[in-house]
């Protein structure tokens, strides 16, 4: 669980370029605003609350190389870099989240010389860091009760390690049940088109000694069936007021199979991923992304060319297929509009 | 509908080489039978239907080829070479229904001089394929009024000209519902691990001008949900007595999405597949598949090095999920039971 997923350094964000994974575990230095925003529309970093980090880091670099020394000028620079970085992707809430951060703490401290304003969102961009290696742990901590001994657990795209700046989401849940001794089987969807559970999934728990077995998206329904699946855990890209969540596509499919087989299906989130602002999931935005990524494999053509496609990235799976979700406050069960209300109501202004 | 798939000659069966597609389309002279063991192992011919007809085109080939002069001996090689292609693949029945047709056809014929025996076989071998072919015709002309106009239609891998000598099965309803006239749209599953519908459901239907769009199988749930699927249409392998049908993995997921969502399941088959000898699909035989068909593609890693992977190459659907079985003989509906021995009982022997 040392996976340095997201690093933030003075002039440079450090990150693993997971397009590499698992051919090459390569750091990528991504020093602009620019290349950041490439980074994250290509995925060399992903997952919800790994891209929130990257976006926060990469805005305090870009501020922290600028050569304005006046802090009104820098502020400005930081409010068009935050609106440039939130273009990249879409759905995920935590890169808005972490964005919307930055700025809040850059217009707080408005009066302080440019010097030190820099100092204070190099400062700030680390601390989201730090907390959401501590989000994570915390939301493993509490999920981990959740994994019963023997059990066989599925999940669905990488919500680990390297969706993170730690532990991970879905995968802390399991890292901790491990720590604590319990024996499971980890069963990973490949997750198409960009195959984040066979490149990312099976490369991490593999690496931590996790038993894993890698599937194809759709053979879950089928492991469902013949009883070697006990329960599903997926991370999740933003998480509405009603509790539906939004995730990797495939997830919405993935938790109806566990409802049509009784199994339990959890979402396992850091609070940076909700949304109250959301009544339901209906109004998340669902990235489209181009045909390519379903049509080539490194290199070799795997459908007809020019063939029409249709790939939306992520799925909204409605709060009353979800058993539970695991954040750091705990797991929480429905009524998901009154339980967030009464767990995330004073960070979130509504008290 | 032109697709040279399978043709018998005198000295060879030659068949496109399904795993070249869509890149190339290039026929395969399969000479012997250890030829067409592997040409059926690593799906070079693959669809149940074009897997009975290429095996017993092998037969008959290799008998002609033989330099005995004996009937009896003939006879003797016969059953041998049947056993061994009968070890090929071992979850479509239609294989072993054409073996044993080939082998019954040797049989009745057990007088005649070797050089007529020779013939016999493939005549017979012959009238397979052309049976094959008015099949799929038929039960196209008979599923054709599934097809509302105007609708969205998901397949899931291919059960079309390529899986069979002809028309197909799912896609022969499709192609007989465009020439009447209907417009519609289909969505093709690109079926992990190898792609059956990228590769040759999507091929064959932009070949005959027929509105595709390919999607990763993760993606039907969204599609489902978001209102572009009316029907679900899939082939079938094997169909057991009560209407449990095993078809490409991921076809019982399929069917469990489109029930939550209350969308018709079809399964479309020449009575080739049907296995009245099986109670229920639980007896079915679930071929395992190895790991390097999810991990490797093109000559690229998509997972780990070692990584333990699981991979049936068939799910069995219940007839409960199952609207309607669209065979050469009409439309089936349940009670599956009773109604598949009223439709079938005289050429399975059962009155």
């Amino acid at each position: 669980m040392t996976i340095p997923t997201v690093e933030i350094k003075d002039d440079a964000v450090r990150l693993i370029d997971q397009t590499l994974l698992p051919a090459e575990c390569r750091i990528r230095e991504v020093k602009t605003k620019e290349e950041m925003w490439e980074a994250i529309r290509v995925l060399r970093v992903r997952g919800a609350p790994a891209i929130g980090v990257a976006a926060a880091g990469a805005l305090a670099v870009e501020i922290n190389r600028s050569s304005s020394v006046d802090s009104a000028r820098l502020l400005e620079e930081l409010e068009a870099a935050a609106d440039y970085l939130a273009t990249s992707r879409p759905t995920a809430v935590n890169l808005f989240w972490a964005l919307e951060r930055m700025r809040e703490t850059g217009r707080r401290h408005r009066e302080l010389p440019a010097s030190e304003l820099k100092k204070v969102l190099l400062a700030e961009a680390r601390a989201i860091l730090a907390e959401d290696r501590e989000m994570g742990r915390a939301l493993g901590e509490a999920g981990a009760e959740l994994i019963p001994e023997g059990s066989g657990v599925l999940t669905h795209c990488n919500a680990g390690s390297l969706a993170t700046a730690g532990f991970g989401s879905a995968l802390s849940v399991i890292y901790v049940a491990r720590e604590r001794g319990k024996s499971f089987r980890v069963f990973a969807d490949e997750t198409r088109p960009l195959l984040q559970g066979a490149r990312l999934t099976a490369w991490e728990l593999g690496r931590e000694g996790v038993d894993v077995t890698l599937i194809c998206d759709n053979m879950a329904a089928w492991l469902m069936k013949t009883g070697k699946i006990d329960l599903v855990i997926t991370g999740a890209d933003r998480v509405a007021a009603n509790g539906d969540g939004a995730n990797k596509i495939g997830t919405y499919g993935v938790a109806l199979l566990a409802r049509a087989h009784n199994i339990p299906f959890y979402m396992a989130w850091p609070s940076s991923t909700l949304d109250l602002s959301l009544a339901s999931g209906d109004q998340i935005p669902i990235e489209e992304r181009p045909a390519e990524e379903i049509t080539i494999i490194g290199g070799t053509r795997l459908a007809p060319e020019g063939v029409k496609t249709c790939s939306p990235a992520f799925d909204v799976t409605p709060g009353e297929l979800i058993a539970a979700h695991v954040t750091e406050r705990g797991i929480i069960r429905p009524p998901y509009a009154e339980n967030f209300r009464r767990v995330f109501a004073a960070e979130q202004g509504l008290e």
